[in-house]
């Protein structure tokens, strides 16, 4: 599979839809794609240096819970936690990679992580505050790979 | 359209996001296209033999609700069963075919279904609760096909 | 970059998630793309001539706030009204175009705004409410194009 390319826009910010583009980007990168993620809206969380993700079952009736539980209670305070916390537990006994791991592989194995500058702008996000070795730009940024990439995901 | 391909990635269980993976799988299909959907994270949930998925409009202010409804009943117990209900009944009303038959006309039209191995360990899903017909693989499956594919799409 | 192809499938009806088709529509057809949008379930709601769109908090954990909040205050009743606003008077004062002027901007640079038919029946929407110049179609009319497209999203 010589020089295939993969493009990736990543607009989530949540634990669990922080996992697609990383394991998606690395598994690429290892067969040898080239990649590029472009984050853009809340997936811009997903490139600071310490992350703070949460999980929650609100608003995604889809999500495997361990009991069945009313709506009403997933709302309570402190569920929210509960669930990052048990999914957190969850992936680590079952030898699922920490997120920081994963873009860490990712950054290895020379995937380009942009971040868009508008996002940045529009939160006011501290660009400090990102892990090193990313670019800013925008979607025109996205589109000049995007354009001649082989699978392009929005994410 | 001669041998074009359809890469999906299927990754959400509610009652209302299974509908596009099947409906773009099966149209694809009906046009010739070769398809292949992987079902991971959430969407593991639309391989169950029985389907029991829920809609809800918390966290989706874009649903079209029969009547404006505060967000605080949205969440009051029995609400997300009434809403799963009243589009169910609403889907037959208007003749829309429901999930498992999407699915079996997918099945029928040859579109190969993957369950997502990672995700399956993760939530410790039993793989005799899938439908048959299915494969396992992982990301480096979906790839294979994708790299190839005319278009690929993150649902 | 000759003759390129962008094909989006808009499937989201809120505030935040009516930005991503409209901001890479018109940024590609900008770039010289010749782009078609189809939007369908949920993503109806941004082809009607007024759009009231909402953003909420709830089931996106990934949302920058002004400050923490319980999830359960976020389902308070005002709280989406709230934050829509709150929205709404960041992206101004931040100079981003409003989603009317976005969508104005992808019709005079031809964008194709195709409406799903199965969803305008399925939800009893009516066609006089869109803005003009939109065509009807299906998944067969998502594919012809994007059959032949360079980048394929699903957004």
């Amino acid at each position: 599979m010589p020089d295939k390319k993969l493009a990736i826009i990543a607009t989530k910010g949540s634990l669990d839809w922080g996992y697609p583009p990383f394991i998606l980007a690395s598994t690429a990168a290892a067969l040898g794609y080239q990649v590029q993620v472009f984050f853009t809206f809340y997936g811009l969380q997903l490139l600071r240096k310490k992350l703070d993700l949460k999980v929650t079952s609100l608003g995604n009736p889809g999500m495997p819970m361990p009991m069945p539980m009313p709506v009403m209670l997933q709302a309570l305070p402190g569920m929210q936690s509960m669930m990052t916390m048990m999914m957190k537990k969850k992936m680590k006994a079952k030898g699922v990679a920490e997120l920081e791991e994963l873009r860490e592989m990712c950054a290895e194995a020379e995937v380009r992580m942009i971040a868009c500058q508008m996002t940045v702008d529009l939160f006011d996000m501290d660009p400090a505050s990102f892990v090193d070795g990313i670019e800013f730009g925008g979607a025109a940024t996205f589109f000049e790979f995007a354009g001649e990439a082989d699978v392009s995901l929005f994410i």
